[in-house]
């Protein structure tokens, strides 16, 4: 098969991380006799740096000409201290997602066993949590207009839209998930209080009817936020609005106690982007000792959902159990046993796979 | 001194437990001297069923006389089953909110050492955790307008609006707080997304001179859903608007152990009301089996909070910590001690303070 790969490495400790992602998948190429080919654009503060737009035109092209996007991360702290900045490097990333139609987000919680006794959780409450979040990217609050300022700049106001057609196409992935898992769709909403919800709560109902075999929850956002915490094997997959799915699914991902580890995936009618739920930790930029292997499985959700190679994704989850099991890790993971950097974790799992 | 109190038992376990702290805060009256009459009035289901209006106006007229409200619970499942049903018992809950000016909900979450094995997370994660949310509870998007459909019915949208003003009161409130605790205010927003959020960090920022002893913390939503359960012992005061404030203190209420006992103010201008965090429990309801010690505290709260008087207040809860060291406690709470009833539990507490 011949693959367009878009990297999108972005800022701090992004890079390092990539560059781990593509040996990885450059050893898949070699073994499974795939062509792959990479381009690499500028996203975030490196882009704004270099350009002054944090998601230039040049980017997208790549992006948009892809097959898939393989995305690292982006946020500097000189922009975060700067609330009045004009260029934020998190308008690239809103942009990127409008411009490139990515309106799933795709974030599972699952455990490592050895890893799961660092979940702030007592471990019988965590221990095989396996759920996922489908939330939805390119609508509600973050773009609805109108939002701004009164006159005066008095009163401030955002608008929380949603039409029936952006519900359906999200809740059918989450369907369609759940035929394939546990077959429990959790629809999360404040539907006692808002109007977009009640919309959700019903189109969801309307749909039900063509997934028999899936039994759908309706919960209210709060008690969502509650239960994660108390009983998360209660769930299995969860469809939700922007702003909740925003809240909900970094509340889930440290229940796992491996967040450095959790992929994700973005969908959307073509192309697809995957990148690791961690943030672009600027600390440790530069000193090679990032954990890679959050963007690695995130290549292994690029096989599976990007092109249906499920192969090619186990092989890849394979060797990251290996690395787990025989404690060939970085630094954050290596509790007491010898540290690896990140460069030669990313070469151990490529040699692995051939 | 002389209290008006109105009483709103509401429904399911709400009477119950109401009558407990009622004991209590008698018992209070008789031995600090305070001359305190009782005005029962109806809400929620209970005042459905009987009036066909979840807040009558006879029940706000009762409120808006009063000193304080103590406030037992709200909902029914026949109500909750029924996602089209014209009148719910959440609407009486938002319309006295709103016409009694309850505009700060503010939700403690500390741990009671005899209980604080029960919570999820880890012993050392919560161990001592002293937590106070003030959520905005008037405004947002509970309110906002317009809200609702387009004609079609394809498409729906709510507002989310905040006036500086809105937001001073409520910051304010929070200052004062933590210059009275551990001197560390958490402004919790989604600022680099949302208008109304950058206007609540405008303004505190604004304000924050003023409290020159306050360390004043800006923290996304985001991230406070992942530090609430990472290590909740970081947060002392936090402020929020109304629909993050209901997502996070529901979050923030599992983690200390004890939900059941969690009390909560709702303060405003003139009225102040005071209720327990747990819902109306209605698969308990009659069986006085009911945990009313989160009723009590609210009771505390109450002297406190609504009438300035700490020795009170305090009187209460050493009743309560009392009743847990001694095992003097309702079945949920019980650890395979003897159970008491809800009723017993209410006189043991009036007997000790007297
Ligand atoms: C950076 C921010 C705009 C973004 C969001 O809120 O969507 C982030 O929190 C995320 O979840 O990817
Ligand atoms: C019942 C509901 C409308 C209410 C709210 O969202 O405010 C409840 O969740 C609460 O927090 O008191």
């Amino acid at each position: 098969m011949e693959m367009n790969i878009a990297l999108l490495p972005g800022d701090g400790i992004g890079p390092e991380v990539v560059a781990q992602a593509v040996k990885v998948v450059q050893a898949i190429g070699q073994k499974f006799g795939h062509q792959i080919t990479f381009k690499e654009g500028l996203v975030g503060a490196c882009a704004i740096d270099a350009t002054g737009d944090p998601y230039p035109d040049a980017t997208h092209e790549i992006c948009a000409a892809s097959d898939a996007v393989l995305f690292g991360a982006i946020g500097d702290p000189k922009y975060d201290n700067d609330p009045k900045a004009k260029v934020r490097p998190e308008q690239g990333l809103l942009r990127m997602r409008q411009k490139l139609g990515l309106f799933a987000n795709v974030r599972p919680t699952f455990t490592f066993p050895s890893l799961v006794h660092k979940s702030p959780l007592k471990l019988d409450r965590v221990d095989g949590v396996d759920l996922v979040f489908f939330r939805e990217l390119t609508g509600g609050i973050y773009f609805g207009e109108p939002r701004g300022r009164n006159e005066q700049g008095t009163k401030a106001f955002d608008t929380n839209v949603y039409t029936k057609e952006e519900i359906v196409r999200l809740a059918r992935m989450g369907f369609e998930a759940a035929q394939g898992r546990r077959k429990l769709l959790t629809c999360v909403d404040k539907a006692n209080v808002m109007a977009t919800s009640r919309l959700w709560r019903e189109t969801v109902q309307e749909l039900a009817p063509e997934y028999p075999d899936v039994k759908v929850e309706y919960e209210f956002v709060d008690a969502v936020a509650m239960r994660l915490i108390q009983w998360p094997k209660a769930y299995d997959v969860l469809i939700t609005e922007n702003l909740f799915g925003d809240i909900l699914t970094d509340e889930a991902s440290v229940i796992s106690g491996s967040m450095g580890l959790m992929p994700s995936a973005s969908l959307g009618s073509k192309v697809k982007l995957f990148e690791p739920i961690h943030g672009s930790y600027p600390q440790a930029a530069g000193k090679d000792i990032a954990n890679p292997l959050g963007t690695v499985l995130s290549a292994a959700m690029m096989f599976d959902y990007g092109f249906g190679l499920k192969e090619e994704a186990q092989a890849i989850s394979e060797v990251v159990n290996l690395s787990l099991a025989e404690g060939f890790v970085t630094e954050d993971i290596a509790e007491g046993g010898k540290a690896y950097k990140t460069s030669e974790v990313g070469d151990w799992l490529a040699a692995k796979i051939l």
